[in-house]
């Protein structure tokens, strides 16, 4: 067991994160387990349909996800993750991603993430698995 | 049919695709349902461990699979997509992605891309599911 | 739009399928866009290591994804299925699975699937997407 | 390490594999990290749509992976799978499930399985991970 509050564990991982920053990522709940992160899209996250590229919003949840999971204290990281669109974004939307753990175990742990925009509504459902490492967070 | 060459479709998408070119996307070769293209990992990429945030290297295989997909003169769109991470990238590690079309009907494709480094080790490989609109581009 | 009952469509589709009468399916809940069924684990499902062959607790899940997905009484066929187990079952567990609908276009549409067991734990989570004919069914 | 060989390690898993049996599984070809194995689409396999139920084709291929990841001797257990559509199966068409490794690390290995039909048409894809546990098999 490891009593590291997620707080200062995503501190941490946060100060580091130099593709979150880009992203523009702002934490609104740092949860045991769980994670709620935000952003804005910016001209430079669309692709070619002038909507945001699939891969931001992708890394959006990714980031979600990695924050829940190393919330425990135990350095974790992504095997494998799965996004369903259902919405397009578009620029100056508002982007939050909430991290929820499915399931977890002494060497995985499974995560859905929802990333909904401005309205509520549901731009993109992501799925995933971390593999839990022996590498406690020093914090 | 439409006989628009992947090459033309493939430069007016890249014109637009603003989140390709922060990327550094180099094509490698436009095919028809086959796609192949580059990228070197930059600091500004990286997450909390010092490696290539997973939401990159998505991005580079998302955008090989929209090159793929869109080759054959119809806008389409991704509707899911999974990864898989078998190793891990480090700045200035040089990624290829190779989009292979697996099946494709009137409305739907399949793709998968394989990303590989420098020393051509498999560092993820990806899957996904295009819907086929009505649209043709106009190139 | 078409105001066929999911009852019935539910009806007709168990009616022809063999399998899920192998499965030995029961209908809990028919609902528009939502399903719960349940089976109980039965010797002749297991596999090697003594516990449910993943392909048994998939097949529940599809089922209940598929009675949701047609519920709306047009004929939609899975693309694309995934699944994570999170606990193993056994000879006589009774398992249920719930499909919730999380979008739906005029296309298209995603399910998510929870597989719970009698003690209401996580058995597995399941998602997929389905095609939507044009194909009414006909009850 | 383990020298422990393929095929004495899947004789034994098929030995008390009752599912795997059910299904009518014909073993083609036992390698170190692939596999290929058949069956016959028979009556009480179908859905209501009058085609192969999606569990039973995913069920074939989750096999091939379980034999694949197994014949190293070391019990490996699935964490998640996906599966794609390309062509329905029909009763009487000879389906082959072929398995191989993407990547194989101490916990953890990848898998990809090509389903296809009697005409060599490609019926299903199918991608997934295994756990590899601390024990051997004692074959």
């Amino acid at each position: 067991m490891n009593d590291t509050s997620p707080k200062k564990v995503i501190d941490v991982m946060m100060q580091n994160d130099a593709f979150s920053k880009w992203l523009g990522i702002e934490r609104v709940f740092d949860g045991t387990g769980n994670s709620s992160i935000k952003m804005v899209v910016r001209r430079e996250m669309l692709n070619g349909f002038d909507i945001l590229h699939g891969g931001v919003s992708f890394s959006l949840a990714d980031s979600a996800l990695a924050f829940a999971a190393n919330s425990h204290g135990i350095q974790s990281v992504s095997i494998e993750n799965s996004i369903h669109y259902h919405l397009p974004a578009k620029e100056g939307d508002e982007l939050t991603a909430k991290a929820n753990e499915i399931s977890k175990s002494n060497k995985l742990a499974v995560y859905e993430v929802v990333v909904t925009n401005q309205k509520n509504e549901k731009v993109a459902t992501f799925k995933g698995t971390v593999y839990r490492t022996k590498n406690e967070w020093k914090v």
